[in-house]
C-alpha cells in the first residue's frame, strides 16, 4: 500500500506549483524517464505511444500533400554546416561535436545534426538538375540535439523527436504556398486531433529561424498562460540554394536556383498536450490521439464471471474499433481509477457483479467525470457518444481559456501591467524596429509569439516608442 | 535521350561482376545517394518506403507478441558503455565519440550508441522493483553508428537503421523463450514477406554478441551464393543484470537477478532483398513489401481518353487494396518499361488507344516477364492472381536456389574445395573448438554462419582437426 499512497499522493496542485505539477505528471503518468545523459531523456511507452500516434496521423496528412519520407544522416560535417552563414551562427554555439571515431581523431569534425537543412541542401544539389525534377517534397521523421543549458521533459531537452520537411521548388511562389500548406497541415492536425487551438502568424525577424526569409509559427495557450510554439514552417527563398550552389535549368534552359521550405512539429507538442488538458489527477488525453481510449474496470473482479465479463466489453469494443485494455492487475479498483486518471485515458467503464445482474456498465469521463449508467446492449453507442463529445469539449474549454487570456494594450504601462499580471497573450501594436522588441522582452519577459495572419489595428502607434506602428504583435512570457 | 541511354546501359551484368551489379542497382533504382558524410548514406524514398513497409509489418508482428515501443538517448556516458566487460570490448573500438558539447569540452566523453543495452540496463534497473513489473518486452526504431573503415550501401554503413529490442524477464526459461520467439518472427517475416528462405541456428562462442550468452541467427543465400547475417537474437542470461545490478523482489520477497534478451533487424536486410531476387534489370520486390505494387504505363498518352482511361485503372486498382501508380511522365513507353523494371515494381499494366478498343490491357511480371492480355473487365482479379503466384514463385526460386547451393564436406581437403569452387553453404561437423574455427577462417575465408536447428550427423568427426564432432556447422563466405 506504501507504493500505492505515493502515487495518489505526489502530484502538486496545478494552483500551488505549475512546474511542479508538470514534472510530477510526466513522472507518474509514466511519460518519461530520466538518464544518466545529460539533458537526455527516455519516452517510455505511455509517452512513446503518443507519440507513434501523432507520427502515425501527421505522417498521413503529410502524404496527403505529396510528401515523400528519406532517412538522412545522422551526421554534419563542420564545412558542410558553415556553409550558410546566418545558419551556422544560429546553431554552431549549441552542437555535439563528434572528434574521435574509434581510437582515430578525425580529420574534421561533424555535428550531430541540431536540424538538417544543410544535408538536404547536399542531396538536393546532387539529385535536381533539370524543372522536371522539381518540386521535391521530402521529410524525415528523426531526432536531433541541441546543446541546452537547462532542460524539462519534452519542452526543451538536448535530445528530441521530431520530424523535419525540406522541400525544393521552381519558383519563390512555390516555396511560400507550400509553407503555409504546411503551417495549416500542423494548425488543423493540432486542433482537430489534439483538441488545442493555436494562432496562425509570422514571425519577427528578431525570433525567425536561422538562415530563414520567413517563419511562420503556430502558437498555443498553456493553462498558466505561458505561450508555447508548436510547430514551425520557413521559406528560405534561395538564400540555402546560392550559399550551396543548388540549380536547375528551367524550360528554356536557363540555370535557375531552387527556393526551398523546411518545416518541423516535435515531441514539444506533448508538453502542449499536458499542460492544455492535465488537471490535479493527473494527464486528460483527447480520445483522438489517446493510445488507450477505454480502460475497463473490474470491481469484485474474484468474483465468477467478472473477469471474463470485462473481457467480453473489450472484444466488443476492439471490434466496433476503439482502442481499449482492461485493468486485470491485482490491485484494487480505487487504485485502478487512479491509475486510468493519471495515465489520462478518457473514459473508464465500471463493470462489477451488480452491474452485469442489471445487464449495465457505468461509464466515467476522464475530463468532466460525467457518469453514464449505460444498458450493455447500448455500450459501444454510448462509449463512442462520450468520445466524441469528450474531444469537442475539450477543445471548447481550451478555446474559451485561449480568448479568456487574450488581453489588448495601447499603452506602455497598461502593457508592462498586464504582462505582469494577466498571463496569457497581450495584442499590441509594433513599430517593427528590433530595439522596441529587446526592450519589452527586458522590461517584461515577454516576448514576440507572432504577427498573426488575422491583423486588427488597435492603435496607430508602437506600444513601446509612439513611432507610427506597422504591425500588430502578440505577446507573452514563452515556454 | 542521352541520359536515358545512361541508365539503361549503366547496369553491370551480375554475371560480369555482381558487386557492381549490386551497386548499380542501389544507385539506378534510386534508393540511396552517397553523402559527404564518412560511410553514411541518405536513404532515398524509393529506398526509404521499403524501409517503412519493413518496419509497418514488423512492428505489428512485435505488437502482436506484446511488445512495447520506447524512445531512448542517442548517447552513452563512457563510464556506462564500460560497465560489462564483454559489451565494451566488442564495441568500443567502433563508436563515434562526442567530446564538446558548443563550445565547451565534456567532462566525461559520451559515446553515439551502436546498440542500446546498457541504456535499457540503465532504465530497467530504474523501472523494474518487483515480480509484477516483469517481464518489460521494449523495442526501439532508430538508427545506430559503428565506425566502418569500408562500407557498402545497406550491407555494411557507417549509421544504418533498425530495431533494436530489449527485454527483461523473471526467469532464465523466459528469457531464452523470448529470443527463440523473435528469432521465429524474423524468420517468419523473411519467409512470408521478402520471399526469402532463411537457415535457424546458433553462432558459435566466436561468433556471438559481445555480452551474449547465446545469439541465434537467421542466415540467408545471396544470388552469388555468399551469406548474409538477416536478424538476430540474443539471450544475456544474467550477465548484464549483474554487472548493472537489475533486481527484482520475487513472490517469496527474495531478491532476484532479471534475465534479458535483445534482438535486432537493420536495413541490412534490404541488402538481401536487392541480392536474392535482383537481376540484369535492376531490383526485383515481392509484392507484399513493394511499396508500389502496380505501374500502370499508358501508351500513346497523347491520344484521346488514353490518360484518362489509365487513371481510371489506377483508381479501381487503388479501390481494391492494391499500391498503383501511373506514369504519366513525358518520357516515352520503352523508358517507363525501364524505369518500372530498374525500381523493381512487381507488375506492369500497358494500355494503349487499341487496348482501349479491345476493351483489355496486358499486364507484365517483373519478375518471368510473363505478359496477360486481360480483359478491362477482370483486371483486378488477374492482378491479385499474378502478384499471389509472383510472391509464391519468388520464394519457391530462392528455396531452390539455397537448396541447390547447399554442400556437404566429410574431409578438410573436400571442404577446402568445395568453399574454393561451389558458392554456398558447405555442412561438415566440428569438434567445438575455437582453433578449428579459426583456421578455417585463415585457410578459407569462410566463417561459421551458424550451428543450424536441424542438426544432421553426417560424421563422426571434425572437418578440421578430425577430432570428436559435437555439432554439425553450416559455413560459408559471408556479407
Amino acid at each position: 500500500m506504501a507504493k500505492e499512497k505515493k502515487l495518489v499522493e505526489a502530484i502538486t496542485s496545478m494552483e500551488e506549483d505549475f512546474a511542479q505539477w508538470y514534472t510530477d505528471v510526466v513522472k507518474k503518468a509514466e511519460l518519461v524517464n530520466y538518464t544518466s545523459v545529460k539533458g537526455c531523456m527516455v519516452l517510455r511507452p505511455a509517452g512513446y505511444a503518443i507519440w507513434e500516434n501523432i507520427m502515425h496521423e501527421l505522417d498521413a496528412r503529410f502524404k496527403a500533400t505529396g510528401v515523400e519520407n528519406v532517412g538522412m544522416p545522422l551526421f554534419i560535417p563542420e564545412s558542410l554546416l558553415q556553409k550558410e552563414k546566418d545558419h551556422v551562427e544560429g546553431f554552431a554555439p549549441e552542437v555535439a561535436w563528434v572528434t574521435h571515431g574509434g581510437s582515430e581523431k578525425l580529420q574534421e569534425r561533424m555535428c550531430v545534426r541540431p536540424t538538417s537543412e544543410t544535408l538536404f541542401c547536399e542531396l538536393y544539389k546532387d539529385i535536381v538538375h533539370s524543372h522536371r525534377d522539381l518540386p521535391k517534397v521530402y521529410n524525415q521523421w528523426c531526432s536531433v540535439v541541441r546543446w541546452e543549458k537547462t532542460t524539462r521533459p519534452f519542452l526543451r531537452t538536448t535530445e528530441f523527436w521530431w520530424q523535419e520537411g525540406h522541400t525544393a521548388h521552381a519558383t519563390y511562389e512555390d516555396a511560400e504556398a507550400r509553407t503555409v500548406q504546411m503551417l495549416n497541415v500542423y494548425a488543423d492536425f493540432c486542433e482537430q486531433m489534439l483538441a488545442i487551438p493555436v494562432i496562425k502568424g509570422q514571425k519577427t525577424d528578431k525570433e525567425k529561424f536561422a538562415g530563414a526569409q520567413t517563419t511562420y509559427t503556430i502558437e498555443a495557450l498553456m493553462h498558466d498562460g505561458k505561450a508555447l510554439q508548436s510547430g514551425t514552417s520557413h521559406n528560405f527563398g534561395d538564400g540555402f540554394a546560392r550559399a550551396f550552389g543548388i540549380q536547375y535549368s528551367d524550360k528554356n534552359n536557363q540555370l535557375q536556383y531552387v527556393h526551398q521550405t523546411s518545416w518541423g512539429m516535435s515531441t514539444r507538442i506533448i508538453g502542449a498536450l499536458i499542460m492544455v488538458h492535465g488537471d490535479d489527477s493527473g494527464l486528460v488525453l483527447p480520445p483522438r490521439i489517446a493510445p488507450t481510449q477505454v480502460m475497463v474496470i473490474p470491481i469484485a473482479q474474484h468474483k465468477e464471471g467478472v473477469l471474463e465479463k470485462a473481457e467480453e466489453l473489450r472484444a466488443e469494443l476492439a471490434a466496433a474499433g476503439f482502442k481499449v485494455k482492461v485493468d486485470t492487475t491485482d490491485k484494487n479498483p480505487g487504485w485502478k481509477f487512479s491509475e486510468q486518471e493519471m495515465r489520462g485515458i478518457p473514459l473508464r467503464v465500471e463493470l462489477g457483479p451488480k452491474d452485469i445482474e442489471a445487464g449495465q456498465a457505468v461509464l466515467v469521463r476522464r475530463d468532466t467525470r460525467e457518469k453514464r449508467v449505460v444498458a450493455l446492449t447500448e455500450l459501444a453507442e454510448n462509449v463512442k457518444d462520450m468520445l466524441d463529445t469528450m474531444q469537442k469539449d475539450m477543445y471548447d474549454r481550451a478555446k474559451a481559456h485561449l480568448e479568456s487570456h487574450m488581453y489588448e494594450a495601447k499603452t506602455y504601462d497598461e502593457f508592462k501591467d498586464t504582462v505582469a499580471n494577466k498571463p496569457g497573450f497581450v495584442k499590441a501594436m509594433w513599430c517593427g524596429d528590433l530595439a522596441c522588441e529587446l526592450k519589452i522582452k527586458e522590461d517584461t519577459t515577454a516576448t514576440s509569439r507572432c504577427m498573426p495572419f488575422e491583423q486588427e489595428h488597435i492603435s496607430d502607434v508602437c506600444v513601446c516608442c509612439g513611432k507610427p506602428a506597422k504591425k500588430l504583435v502578440y505577446w507573452g512570457k514563452a515556454y
